[in-house]
């Protein structure tokens, strides 16, 4: 029996229309679609995609342990992922071993800080795999805020809102043009790192880009510091422009 | 008579699949498509998008003026370009103020270091335009490796290979994971750098991803210092992976 194909498809920053012509044959094609979610939601990968899953496909959703309890940095939460991570690429192989293709969807580019790694690693070496890239979250970010992004020479440095605020503000400081992303209850991290870093004034804040609740405001005038797990923060880059 | 609009329409990385179905129906709009090119030559953008270009559209092929007797950092290059783009937005603007559409093709991603962005600076507050954000040849080029490129806290840093070799050292020695661009005759440069910042074993190279004429390699293995204009060095990340 030829074992079954694991597609990682990219599904791009949230509107079903920037999936790539590639990404929707992939969809149409794949006998099980399975995609990541917390437990009791649809999730949004499950979303976007929506449109595109053909009535026939098996759904296999992979609902994230419940991790509230267990703080973010704690071993017992990475031991949770990766028990989570084992049995989730297990149900993977199931099928695969079966001769089935299995498409998983992937927000934005499937490599690029995305949970589609975690599978991937676990099985790329025992089935065939494939990979659609997508639009990343951060394209759609700075193309909702309509401002380019670097210019010439700029460096664009990209930081998860995740890390301390120490390295954070030295990475900031350092940068021509730069994308936070994970804000999340990170923001007032961020925004203070930003501050001390002298970029206050120049940091657009994105909320949901080119999903239909987007929203786009310079960070000074946002004025809370809630933000949910799809927002981003760009300083866009002032290089060379002849 | 109402303007038309300015479309900057991203084309992905180079497989003519990996269009966005929101690009594909704004080329099938579009009465006029656009694009820049080198003189004497159909250039890249134009041949990525043949297959969705409609056949009645009038085609507005930008040449870029040769330049090649001038050295890219002498004040000249930049004046002759920025007479070039004055022309070319003098030109999209005629097409704008007669009321027709014009999709402007971008590789990439249109504000990822793009040309797009020099005609849309200069017809933003004139003209209604929209954008069509792409998949971005790093995330072709990354895919092309099948490597994940972030894990968790990594910090992705984006240099431009015609950065001198001090910053260029220094850029890469502080990164988790690192992209060089516009590698073409800065690979030795880009090289010597990345030796020094001890990331020549991790380095991979690779050469018009998505492409026809694909290539991946890693960089010790690459023989020679000869990289063509779509060429990228990817420095995948390490960090955290449950
Ligand atoms: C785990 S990362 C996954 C990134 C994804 N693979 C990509 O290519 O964009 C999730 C983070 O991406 C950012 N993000 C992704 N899509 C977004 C969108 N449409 N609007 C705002 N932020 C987004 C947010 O910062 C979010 O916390
Ligand atoms: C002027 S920049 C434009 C980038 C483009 N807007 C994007 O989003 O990727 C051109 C550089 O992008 C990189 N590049 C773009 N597409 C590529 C591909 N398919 N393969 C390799 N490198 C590529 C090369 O380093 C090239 O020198």
């Amino acid at each position: 029996m030829t074992p079954g194909r694991l597609v990682g498809v990219g599904l791009g920053p949230g509107d079903p229309d920037l999936l790539t012509v590639k990404a929707v044959r992939a969809l149409e094609a794949a006998p099980v679609v399975s995609y990541f979610a917390k437990a009791g939601r649809r999730g949004n990968a499950r979303t976007i995609a929506d449109r595109w899953i053909p009535a026939g496909a098996e759904e296999l959703p992979l609902h994230y342990p419940v991790t509230v309890e267990i703080p973010f940095d704690h071993p017992d939460y990475a031991a949770a992922l990766s028990r989570f991570y084992a049995e989730a690429a297990d149900r993977l192989a199931g099928h695969l071993d079966a001769g089935r293709d299995v498409a998983l969807l992937c927000e934005g580019d499937p490599l690029f800080y995305g949970s589609f790694m975690h599978l991937y690693v676990r099985l790329r070496d025992r089935f065939p795999c494939a990979i659609v890239p997508g639009v990343t979250g951060m394209s759609g970010c700075w193309t909702a805020a309509g401002e380019p992004m670097t210019w010439g020479d700029d460096v664009l440095t990209v930081v998860p809102g995740t890390l301390a605020a120490e390295p954070l503000l030295a990475r900031l400081a350092a940068a021509d043009a730069a994308v936070v992303m994970k804000l999340g209850r990170n923001l007032p991290k961020v925004r203070a790192a930003l501050a001390a870093a002298g970029l206050l004034e120049r940091a657009l804040y994105v909320e949901r880009g080119t999903m239909a609740a987007e929203a786009v405001m310079r960070l000074a005038d946002k004025p809370d510091d809630v933000a949910p797990y799809f927002s981003v923060v760009l300083v866009p880059g002032r290089g060379r422009r002849p």
